[in-house]
């Protein structure tokens, strides 16, 4: 998955509560930074920087030491800021000095802004702002458990380049799977991965 | 299940009507002062204290004593008092002297608020100070019978740690079964519980 | 089905038109003032008060005479005077002088509240005062033909102590059955009970 | 079915468009004043008394003679007029007159008032006083093909005595069938009838 | 099924996009033309003069020539003119000296007045005048793909002599079929006939 | 499926997000250019012309040359500009030059409008126009994941003289597949095709 996303795209991660979106993401960004030496920025709009740090202690992730590095950094975001995104002096900084960016969630603007079409013209010129930067973004979206949409007002979807499901399958062999639905220009291959959360993050299963 | 909340976590036990979340979270603060010695305070928005109590004696448990020594405190409140929840000198005081915390239900909130993003911006401010405070909370939420999702609003789901699913299976051979459907970091057991409410609260059953 | 209802409980009867509602709840009056020498009063909300005695007629219960012996009392009520209920002077020595309370139906202030959580707080502080007196309490919910839920808000059913549901199975051997669907702190049997309205209301049978 | 219809009943005719609701209310009419001399009101609220006196030619019924013979009425009312319908001197002439009563349709009603409260306030103070004066009424009302309730608004089926369901059944041997979903007081048949509309009218078919 | 359609009555055709509604409609128009000498007027109000005519001459039918011969008139409209529609004197005069009339599609009324009375109230005018002038009128109704309803708003069809309902059935071996789904008085055949729009319009074919 | 649409026509290519709507579209526009010299016109609501180059790179397409060569051009609409969009000079030159037009997508201006109506009437009087000066045009329209409907209102589908379904089948043999759903006056095939996203476009597939 990891050397999947192509530099300069837009990328949804999107699932219901429990899917393991959040961990996805975050892996995202450390293996990035571990492995690619790629320097990574979590932008939170729903948790605080404390409880994100306190579940990548959970999974082994030294990301404090990454920070201090200067390889990772998050920030927590309020929704009525999206307007303002690019012109915030320090998050600006961080988005232009990183390579990876994760905005996690992009349904609490979904949540504030109310109106698709707002929505949708807002986002687009903050997305794309980065996509012509050349960062390689991840966006997660939420999912309430009764919707088959792909996002809480279903625009999001159609304004990002690839679109990757994680799903929850309560009865199944294998609990967990993610699922690429969407990406752009290739013919991929859509099959369904099963995945397990283990010790170290999120780690992929042969069937 | 009791050992289960993690110190510091959000959780949500989430239900139709009649599938024993009460009882489940009271048993959480009745086995948590008698078993651990941690104090429990347990706020209601739908019901009253006498209530409580008198459903607490018909499981045979000695709320009255444990009241008495200071193990426990059963408080109502009005769901507009949610933005001076913390600010309320009563109610903080009980929630700094406690371990445990029941919010019974969050759903009188969300009816109180019916905009999705102020459900969600004020009660994250609420848990997130509980967690900070390292409070193992326990948030009830009711879901009518023709929805599917996981509170009201569709947004609860998304800003807790775990998530417990009651359910009331009426033709099934374990009329009661409890699931846990989320459960941040860890790749959790994901099974369905079978359990009775006997004549001293929910015990699990072996399948 | 007649020992089972608690002193002091709320309890719902719901279900679609034409599954005996009403007569169930009669009945219930009737008999507790023939064999248990409890007053009743009904309070009906969308009938009148010369319906609900033919209806009796009907079925042979001397209401006429129980009304004369003052053991039996029925009430129109507007569901704008919801709030001003217990106040009511009238309503209020025959809620204090009857131990059996009938209202018929609930959903009247639903369809005129409107608003879920008024209807729940007004509804819930009524409730809660014939709880506190003592008053064994049985309110009748209409649910329409393509709902499922217990209500048509679907908020009634989670401040009640027990929830029975009325069914009409138009194909199957037994056409009407009853359900519980919630009882408060005992695990109830929670069976599908096939029922037939005879001569003299209805009689439970046996499967 | 004929003799079915209690005096001093509300009876509800449901069904979807071309399942047969308004020739089974003439038909009740017709026959009322043909066998049984009872004098007959046809109220419309969205047909024209020529449009329905040609429909009657079409099957066979002597309409005019029965006009003339002064058994039977027929008068056209728009909506807005419900509030004066006791009032309005001419109706009211005709309803103390008329032994059964058709009011086709309810619908245009609920589709006048909207709000659900205020269909079932007014809709039941017209009714109870027809019922009061001992006539026998059938209201009809028209259901959506998408919905599965007994009426528009979901509150029509709650205040009458019994509900008649029409279907069209497109790929079955029968067409058409017409079940009785509720009767007040007694544990009706609850059969589904199906039936032929021939050359004179509807005729119930052996199964 | 053009010798079908009674004098004087009003019938809807209706269906999804690309059933087949409006070629239905001009073979009744033209039909009545060639064959039964009949005026024949098309009013349209999602389409152009000249579209219409296009698609006219890929079936061979020369309108053209019947429009010069008088034989047909096609009409645009805007739906805020359906209150002025019979006393517009261009439009009044066609109507009167037309025998068919076809209104393409009900349905840009339904968008335009949104509230389902008033769609009803005024509609229902306008086709009773026609109704009572003895025209024979077909109406067509647009049902979106995701509704099971005869027309957009579920009035229409309450107010119409027939309905035909027209299906495109894309892994069926007919792909498109008419049913009858209301035949007012008559008790009809209800078949479902499959059709093919070939070089000269719609053909019914056996099975 | 290139020679087949018809000059002058109106043609919609529908689907949910990951479908192929836009290659599909560009290839229209390609195919056009390169193997019948016809100018092509894409009008972007949603993306930057920079990302429909990136893309068109990757499938091995010199839309460069053919831009400088002037057989196609790229321009970026804000949909509020839908009411200017014919008087505006620069489209308009555009749009009198091109032979072969694409609007991706039409449903940012049905979230922009909102109103069914007023979408309705002002796609219409845009795309009649396009129609009226003999150009070919395909309209790319969204369906969010959970609807059944072919366009996000459900009007668009009705003013286009064809449909074109692409769908996405997660877990058939073919992932890919495209269907011919509405066709103006001919009968057309109406099979699905399979299909796949190659190194230079859209590939049907045999089956």
């Amino acid at each position: 998955m990891e050397g999947g996303f192509e530099e300069g795209s837009i990328n949804l991660v999107t699932g219901k509560t429990g899917t393991g979106k959040s961990i996805f993401s975050a892996q995202f960004l450390y293996n990035g930074a571990k492995k690619y030496k790629e320097r990574g920025l979590y932008i939170t709009t729903g948790d605080t920087v404390k409880n994100i740090k306190k579940q990548a202690v959970k999974l082994g992730w030294e990301m404090e030491n990454l920070e201090k590095e200067g390889m990772l950094k998050i920030i927590e975001l309020e929704p009525y800021d999206i307007e303002k995104l690019l012109e915030n002096m320090a998050i600006s900084k961080e988005m232009t000095q990183s390579k990876r960016i994760v905005i996690d969630s992009i349904s609490m603007f979904e949540l504030y802004m109310q109106e698709p079409y707002k929505i949708r013209k807002s986002l687009f010129s903050v997305l794309q702002k980065l996509r012509d930067m050349g960062k390689t973004v991840l966006v997660v979206a939420e999912v309430p458990e009764e919707s088959k949409n792909l996002s809480r007002t279903g625009v999001i979807e159609f304004m990002v380049d690839s679109v990757i499901v994680m799903q929850f399958l309560g009865i199944a062999k294998y609990k967990r799977s993610l699922m690429i639905r969407k990406m752009r220009v290739t013919n991929h291959s859509s099959e369904i991965h099963p995945f397990e959360i283990g010790a170290n993050g999120i780690k992929i299963l042969k069937i």
